[in-house]
């Protein structure tokens, strides 16, 4: 039996939320400096709403911070979940570049 | 107006695949090696129905080919498209990196 960790928590929530290309572009936007929730939708073809719940989605992921001050929400990135995300790929590293070496070899039998 | 494109489709589908603890656990799986579907299945609480969906979303990613032979269902591992996530997440590291730098500067300051 698989046994549920916090781990996969939080990892389901970092994955999930970099899902959607409208998360990975706010993360973007956001990796330029904090930004209110009405400039960060500018871009984005879609409601004030729209966009506020992908950056709920982000916040539970924990990839945002919004702050209140008053009627302004200021986000803040905050990328070091990512470091989980990538902690977890690093380990099959090997495997896709073992499959680039594969292919990179049958590219030189075939230029032969 | 933010615009898709194709490797947003491909980077859905992969974030997407790897944001459920069953779908990761396949992956670690595959990694020893291709196996059977009803193997695959064994360790986890759920029925070989849920399991096939989980495959067909690695499938869905490109993260798992599956080959039939006979009634027989036989799983790959192709950790190729985990290189576009890995990718995609390695633009963020400067900030993460940043991040744990200023953790550490603010414990070593409290450590004085």
């Amino acid at each position: 039996m698989v046994e549920r960790k916090s781990d996969d928590l939080d990892l389901d929530a970092i994955f999930g939320a970099l899902a959607h290309p409208t998360r990975r572009e706010l993360i973007e936007q956001l990796a330029s400096g904090p930004n209110r929730v009405s400039d960060l939708a500018e871009p984005h073809d879609m409601s004030l709403a729209a966009v506020s719940k992908h950056l709920q989605v982000l916040e539970e992921g924990g990839l945002v911070d919004v702050e209140k001050d008053g009627r302004v929400r200021r986000c803040h990135l905050d990328a070091t979940p990512l470091s989980d995300a990538f902690g977890w790929l690093t380990r099959y590293r090997v495997f896709w570049e073992d499959r680039f070496d594969e292919l990179e070899d049958h590219l030189e039998e075939a230029d032969q």
